[in-house]
Parts: C-alpha cells; sequence; structure tokens
C-alpha cells in the first residue's frame, strides 16, 4: 500500500511506502497519528500548515461486512482541536482497493482556483475544477459522472467548503451518486476547500483489490461477523426497518430528545416525526425504506425518501438530522425536514450543527422557533453567501456570539446532538470530554444509559457515567481504526464472540497475531495523541465542560448535569 | 470606603464594607482579584454568573497628578479570559471622593429592559433608563446633562453593547461630557449591555472626598512627582505637544507601523497622519491642541479635533486608532480617520479593535484597502445591528472567521495593536504571553525598543525581550492599581526617584509602610492572580502564541517573530 501526499503549494503529487510506524494503523488511528505528526497544534486551520488527512478503515476494501468507513483527520475550525470524521459511501472500499493506505492534502495553491484530485489505477492526478467550481453537491456528482462514468466515488464540497465556513462538510456520495453521506461534523469541507480541492474522483476500475493473507481463515470469520450482525436486534432488524430514526420515540420516551434549543427533553409531536412514520411514508410514497449507503453494508440503515409527489426528496436521513431540525426547532413537519436535509447535504453542511445553529438562531428571534420555511431560508442564505448566511454556515456557536445569545449548547464551539446530557448523563461525559467536541460517536452511552445493550447504567444516576463513557470512547475509537461502521457496535458489546471475529479478520488480513486486548489498547492509544493534540493545541482540563445552563431542570425527570468536574477529568486516566 | 453590589437579577443595590483582603488593593488589582475570587473562570461571559466590576486606583480622588484612571474588570466575551480594562475621563475621581472602592455588578435582569445606576453622596440607586434606551453615546451623554447637569460623571454603552458585541466598549465621559474616553478592550460594552446597564451616572455634588492620613508628606510627594511628570521629555514634552499620535512618525522610522492588514512596517502617506500634522491642522481649525482627559492630569496628551470647517469632530484622538484605521486599512485621509474615531466613540466600539477588524474586511475583499468611506459604513452599520454589523462589531477574529480569511492579526482574539511584534520584538512578547490578549498597554516594550527610555532593547534581536517584556507587565500591573496613568510609566523607568514618590504618596494616604519592593510584589501578585483565571478558563501556553503569519520577513529589515516558545513560556517564571 501507498501513501499520497498532494502539495498543493507546490501542485504535485508524490507516493510513499508506509512507514513502519504506520502499517498497523488505519481509519482514525491514521489520520490522528499523522495529523498529531504532521500538523502544528497552534497553526490557523485553513491556512498552508493544516493538512488534510483521508484514510479507509484497516478492513476497507475487503469483503467484511459494513466495513466501508472512511476516516478524515485535520485540525478542526470549527473546535481548533483535532478532529476525525468518519463517514459511509463509495470512498473508503474504492481507496483501499486502489492500494492507498492514506492521501495526505497539504499546502495551500497560490491562486484562488480550485483544482480536482483523479484517483485511479494510475495514481493520484490534479486537475482543474473548472467544471464543477461554484457547483452544490448534486450538481458535482452529476456533472461528474457524466464525464467520468457511474461507477466512480466522489468526494466533493459544496458552496459552504468553498466559503471555507466551519460547518462545512465533505460529501461523500453513495452508490447512486448522490451526496447523502457527509465527514460532517467539524469542518472538514473549510479545510479541504482552504486547500483549493473540489472534488476527490475515485476510479476503481481494474484496481488491484485488498490482498488477504489467509482468505479462508477471512472468509470464515467476516461470515460469522455479518451473521452476529444481521441477528442482533438493534443492527439486524431496528436499523434496516427504520433507520436510525427508530430512536426518535426511543429518545422522547427516555425524555432525552432535546426540544426548543434544549428546553424540554421531550416534543410534543415526536409522532409526527419518528422513524416508524417515516417508514410508513416512505413506502406509501414508493421510496426505498432500507439501503446501503456502501457496498457490503448489512445494517442498511439508509433509505430514499420521496416527496409527496413521489420524486426523490432525500437519503440518508438520520436520526440526529430529524431531531435537530425537528424536536430542537420545534419544526413538526417531516417534509420539511427532509427538504432540510437535502439542502444541508447539496450545500454541503453539517446537519447537526446546522440543526444547533438555526435553534440558536431561533433563540436570537433572527426567526420564530416552527418556522420551516425560514429554516429553509437560512441554509440557502449560506450557498448564496449573504452576511447571514456567513454567520449561520459558521455554526451554534459563531451564531450565538453575533447574536449576543447565551443558550448556545457547544462543547468546544461544536453543536451537542441529539441527546440531553442532563436525563441521560453518559453521553454529557462523552460530550465533555471526547476530544473532538459534542460528537455523540465518539462514545455512544445510549447503548448502556437506555437500549439495555452491553450493560446497564441509569441515565439519570451520576454513578458509572464516567466509567462507561471511557470504555466507549476507547472501543470507537478502535471500530473507527478499522473501517467498520460503529453501527457494528451494538453486536459487539452484546455478543462476547463478535470482537473476536473482528481480531480473526484482521489478523487472516494481515498475518497479524492480535488479541482483542490489543483492539482496547489501540482505542488508549488513539484517545492519548488525539489529547495530546489538543493540549499542544491549547486545550485544558477547563475545556471539558458543557455549557453553564446545563444546570437548568428538564422536564420530565427534572434531571440537571450534575457530574463533578473531578469525575469528568477522571476519564483520560487509563 | 465601601463596595456596592448591584444585583441585577433581583434589581437589588447593596453594599458592605472592604474585607481586609481587599484593603491595600485598588484599580486593575482589585478588579481582578474580585474577578478571579467571584466569578466562575468557565461561564458564559454574557450570562448572569459574570460580574462587572468597577474600581478607581489607589490614588483617585486625590491631588496625586494623572490619578483619574478607573479600571473595569470582568471575563472578557472577546477572549474568554480574564479582562482588566483601563480608562481616564470622569468617571474614577469621582467614585473615589464618594467613598466608592469598587462597583460589582452580577446577575442579569429577568426583562430585557436597560437600566441606569445613578451613584452619588446617598449611595447607588437602580433607575430605568427609557430616556437613553437605543441612542448612542453622544446623545445620551447630552440627554444625561440636561437632567441631571453638567458636572456629572458618565459610563455609558452604545448600540454595540446593547446588542452584546464583543468588540463593545464603555464610554467615559471626559469633562465636557463628550464620550471619548473608553474602557475599550476586551468587550466590556457588552459585559454591560448583558447587565442591563445602559449608563451609569456618577455626581459626586457633596462627596466627602477622600480622606489623607497625612496631608503634608502626600502634598510634597505629589508635588514632587508632578515636577518629575512634567519635566520629562515624553510626559513633559511630547504627549503634551503632539499627543500620542507623536508616535506615528516615530514607529514608521523604527520599521513597526503595521501597514497593510500587518503586510509593511512602513506606511508611504505615514507624514499625512503624524502627530505634528495634526497638531497644526488643529491648531489652524482652531480646535485644543493639549487637553486633560481628567481634572488634575498634568500629561495632557488628548486634543480636541475641528473638521474643515471648524466644528468638532473628535477628542482622543489617539496613536492607536490613527494607526489602526489609517496605516493598517491605507487611509491616508486624517479627517475620514477622525470621523471613524468619532463613530467608535459613538457607537461604543474598541478603536483598536476596529481598526484591526476593518483592516480584515478589506483583506477579505469586503471593502478595498484605502476606502474610507466603506470603513464608515461598516461601522455605521454596527449601529444599525445589520448582519454584517454583528460580524464587524464581533472584531476581527470573528470577521476572519465570518469570510474565512487567515491573515488575522490576533492573539487570544484580541486585535494586534500598533507595533509590528517582527521589527519591535518586545512588544511581541508582551501581545503573545499578556493574560489580556494581544495588548500594547500590558507591557510597553516600545520604552526600550525605540523610545530608549530606562533602558535599550535593540528592537530586532531575540536576546532581552523577555525579561523586558516580564519587568513593564509586573511594573504596569502595579501602575494600574494606583490609578497612575500608565503615561507616569516613562518618567517612573527614567528617573529612580519617580517609584520612591509613589510609594511616599501611598503610604502618606493610607498610613502604610510600603517600599519600592512591595511595589514589584503587588504588580507579580496581580498577574498570578490574572493568570490563574485564565488557566482555569481554559488557556495553557499554547494560547501565548502570535499567528503564523508573522513568521513572514516584514520590510524595511526583513524581521520576523522568532521568540522561541520556550522562552516565552519563562515569561511567568518569577
Amino acid at each position: 500500500m501507498k501513501i499520497y501526499r498532494v502539495n498543493m503549494t507546490e501542485g504535485k503529487v508524490t507516493s510513499e511506502d508506509v512507514p513502519e510506524k504506520y502499517a498497523a494503523l488505519g481509519g482514525r488511528g491514521l489520520t490522528s497519528q499523522i495529523v498529531t505528526d504532521e500538523v502544528d497544534p497552534i497553526c490557523h486551520p485553513l491556512g498552508p500548515k493544516n493538512k488534510l488527512v483521508i484514510a479507509p478503515g484497516l478492513l476497507s476494501g475487503t469483503n467484511a461486512p459494513s466495513s466501508g468507513r472512511l476516516s478524515v483527520g485535520f485540525k478542526s475550525p470549527l473546535t481548533g482541536g483535532i478532529k476525525e470524521t468518519n463517514v459511509g459511501g463509495t470512498a473508503a472500499q474504492k481507496l483501499a482497493r486502489l492500494g492507498i493506505k492514506a492521501i495526505i492534502i497539504e499546502g495551500q495553491p497560490q491562486d484562488d482556483k480550485f483544482y480536482m484530485l483523479k484517483v485511479s489505477k494510475d495514481g493520484i492526478k490534479l486537475l482543474d475544477a473548472d467544471s464543477i467550481a461554484g457547483k452544490k453537491n448534486y450538481d458535482i456528482n452529476k456533472t461528474l459522472r457524466k464525464e467520468y462514468g457511474n461507477n466512480i466515488g466522489v468526494m466533493s464540497i459544496g458552496p459552504a467548503g468553498e466559503y471555507r465556513l466551519s460547518a462545512a462538510s465533505i460529501a461523500v456520495a453513495d452508490t447512486e451518486g448522490r451526496p447523502v453521506r457527509h465527514a460532517g461534523r467539524g469542518g472538514g469541507g473549510a479545510v479541504m476547500g482552504s486547500k483549493g480541492i473540489k472534488a476527490i474522483i475515485i476510479d476503481d476500475a481494474d484496481a488491484p483489490g485488498v490482498s488477504i493473507h489467509d482468505k479462508e481463515q477471512f472468509r470464515e470469520a467476516a461470515r460469522d461477523f455479518a451473521k452476529i450482525l444481521t441477528e442482533h436486534p438493534v443492527s439486524g432488524k431496528g436499523l434496516p426497518m427504520y433507520g436510525t430514526a427508530v430512536l426518535v420515540n426511543v429518545i422522547n420516551e427516555a425524555g432525552g430528545l432535546p426540544t426548543k434549543n434544549f428546553r424540554h427533553g421531550r416534543f410534543e409531536f415526536a409522532d409526527k416525526i419518528s422513524g416508524e412514520m417515516i417508514h410508513d411514508t416512505i413506502k406509501e410514497r414508493k421510496g426505498l425504506p432500507t439501503h446501503g449507503c456502501h457496498a457490503g453494508c448489512v445494517i442498511r440503515c439508509s433509505q430514499v425518501y420521496h416527496d409527496k409527489e413521489g420524486n426523490y426528496l432525500t437519503a440518508g436521513f438520520e436520526y440526529e438530522t430529524i431531531w435537530a431540525f425537528g424536536a430542537n426547532c420545534m419544526i413538526d413537519d417531516i417534509d420539511a425536514i427532509a427538504k432540510l436535509d437535502f439542502l444541508c447535504d447539496d450545500i454541503g453542511v453539517d446537519t447537526i450543527e446546522m440543526g444547533v445553529t438555526v435553534g440558536v438562531a431561533m433563540e436570537a428571534g433572527v426567526i420564530d422557533f416552527g418556522d420551516a420555511g425560514g429554516a429553509i431560508n437560512l441554509l440557502e442564505q449560506i450557498a448564496e453567501g449573504t452576511q447571514l448566511g456567513r454567520i449561520i454556515g459558521n455554526g451554534a456557536g459563531f451564531t450565538g456570539k453575533a447574536f449576543g445569545v447565551t443558550r448556545v449548547p457547544t462543547v468546544k464551539n461544536q453543536g451537542i446532538p441529539a441527546y440531553d446530557p442532563r436525563s441521560i448523563k453518559g453521553i454529557g461525559v462523552t460530550y465533555a470530554t471526547t476530544p473532538m467536541g459534542a460528537d455523540h460517536t465518539a462514545g455512544y452511552s445510549i447503548t448502556a444509559n437506555v437500549l439495555k445493550v452491553g450493560r446497564q447504567v441509569d441515565p439519570l444516576e451520576k454513578e458509572g457515567q464516567v466509567e462507561l463513557s471511557r470504555d466507549l470512547q476507547i472501543a470507537t475509537a478502535a471500530v473507527d481504526s478499522t473501517g467498520l461502521c460503529l453501527f457494528v457496535a451494538f453486536a459487539l458489546l452484546d455478543e462476547p464472540k463478535a470482537l473476536q471475529r473482528v481480531v480473526d479478520m484482521l489478523n487472516a488480513q494481515y498475518n497479524w497475531e492480535l488479541t482483542t486486548d490489543d483492539i482496547t489498547e489501540l482505542g488508549k492509544s488513539i484517545l492519548r495523541t488525539e489529547r495530546d493534540f489538543n493540549t499542544r493545541a491549547g486545550f485544558n482540563n477547563a475545556d471539558d465542560r458543557l455549557p453553564e445552563f446545563f444546570e437548568e431542570e428538564l422536564a420530565p425527570h427534572g434531571a440537571v448535569f450534575d457530574i463533578p468536574h473531578e469525575e469528568l477529568d477522571q476519564l483520560f486516566n487509563f
């Protein structure tokens, strides 16, 4: 395998053998290590010293089930700290099959032009992007597929990334060429924009593929693992059936669905935006209730959502998006929320950050709570590059500051996602302490706090939350390195054999002799690396805190976030 | 003396005796200690937990020359750290004569209304501010003087403070009721706005005055000290004659006048904005070339600037303002710069932050470099509360982020003032390390680097800059506690007897037995307190750095900022 280095200052692409140090790393483990090794932690995130590092996971490109996840690493313009953002779609598998361990994009072009990277079996070519500059993501994909065929993978940025706004995402096309999977959080699109890269085309025609040391052993482990996934009630039933939106009713019932900019824990109209309702609507309008975001996915939590006329409206319609624009903004019109999802995908902004931001703009009185048309207009302003669009496109913290609002749900300046930390306290520990800024995926305590997967930790009690979050953060960092979708975690937590099967696949592929303990050690090492970067970027324990308004009681449980600071500071004691 | 506490949540004013702990503190020493003792370092700066602490210096209200400086302390919405901002005008002397050691404004009103504080011999009353809400500073002063007479002192916020923008200042009227002195830096106006306080009226009619233990000794020391000040070439000649703008030619000659958003060290048209030229213009237009910002000032560096028609345009027209809109924005029209100064005073924004911000907006292409009309329009938008105005009014860092610009001269998110840290390296050490964010007054190395006051340290060499900045930061923290104007420092540094005279005044007034060493210890203690607050607010050494573009060579000396990080980190080793 090779590491490719794209130097945008010189307009040059080079490749290098994988150094020994990086041989056992992939995905998040690799991107976080390269960022830590090569990026000055105090550099300007949009300047020439930042780097955008793209790496498929260790198992990507193989037949391992649901192994098509890609990691994108950089210093975040949103948080100022290290960022790994993880995405499905068509990129990871194709890059891995092309023998690419990582792409490092560095420097900054001397001109104001946008460029494209064409990645194929012949290496990486730097091309001009005149045909797509200024375009939105759907249009980009249409244009590129016309020129390069329908089998390409595409990573791209929309206008938000071109404007280098902190909420800008990197879109990754799904198998049908729809830009619905996003390396969303932390402003990766802005970093890509600052490098002058508008799109990355990945053509894996005649790719060598991934070499597997022991094919038989790999096949057996993969088959077993797929069976475990499909037999688990969450990854085998709930997610394929209803998508992630199955959580709307579950989290609402738990009193943890943040409503009206985190004022309440339940949304009166949750049933109008629930997974069950969406499922029925999709069927009725002849959309697709289940769909895989990448080839080889056995969980298939995605779906294709049609409008009232039966025309395509959006896909990859996630729980967090539905919550962000729904309960959080008091919008109960699911078609409007679907339109907002489409706009985020098209313009290239993180749906979570945008929903939280629109909530803050509503708090500020820019528009009213519940005003779906106003929310649509705010997103459209981002694309238009208006002054208001530049405020909104820089996220919730920025918008709060612009309008002098104090009720701003962020940690490390990143918007807090769809689970209230007062009534589901384990996730609050994760929000506060993960080096990523408020991020539910970094240590998804909902498993034990709500879903009773793996273990049970009462979501309303203080006890056990730090330990829970620590264990999950360690496990997640490791999973994010394998290229496996994080949704395999439900099975990993419940079924003791599952982790061994992941280790078996890795050993079979790479001729390694890992044990399950090594996986834990990998997770710990990644977290230490990321935290070290953040310390050198200017963070200390005082940055590991939730906003003060989480001292307000949250109905229906009257819960507050009361994990003592000293306990939060124990999270990294491992 | 008393400490008054204004609780805006309850709408209640109480007074308390000065606790032993605070007895020996005044000015910055007192505000920084109270903020550190009472403000949660991780609170939202615009929320109810922040406090605005107002304290005259230890010698304020006496006949000590140039002793009318006021300290305002708070957690800064601009930097996120502790802030002491120091201002002349009519407040400090009157508050001290009323026996007020400090006013602590805390909490937050439950309604959206604005209030006023009326401070008099009868204590502090909380009044509604209906007559001035929404008004700009000049109008506020006119209205209040009509109602309360011409002998009041006034502290007020303009629209920027009402909007809670991070560059909002607190205006303090001069003796003629012009809002031309500002507690400018760090967003004190936003904090005052967040407390719902539009103005503070200080009526010292029949005030008890300041009690002096040994009047004879005090008088003698004060007379001597005044003589030293008036005989020093800077405080006795340069400043009274030309005002602070005398520095335009001096710093330009040194190659340290940041030009075109810190691209060059000399401005081609420096002579069109120099102190000498301004002096001549003022005389020609029958303004006042010299004027004291507070009663009892012997330095009188202020002036009254008339327009071409001979009508009042602005006053307190400082070097840093002239630089900020002049060389930094490439505007060579001094009348336009005076108009920009007037607008900042009227709207209530920090002139330094605004000049740096307009430079960044020019960098972004919002308007062109040199476009004076465009700059005026940008400031007017702040008053109008437009989206663009909210961007600009939140300062340089915010504006850079809005427009995706990386050449943003800030430290701890506060705009870098009028001395390039590459060609005057001592000031670069101060910018990087002071707990205040980029602030020239915190350790004004220009003395030794350029003016040859006190000692000489070659501005272009690395050696000695950290020691210089450390010594000056310690001395400054102490001077900022006395109520003496920082411009006494020229004499303090050059004339060994001067500091003893300050100590003599303090001892005579308070019946203390201080030595000059105690003054140094006071300065050290203040810096430690402030740094401790910042550490608990989330700062570490990595925040003590200049932006990366100061690695670019600066003409005419080809200088870069090259003080090693390890040396910067030694600054607080005392």
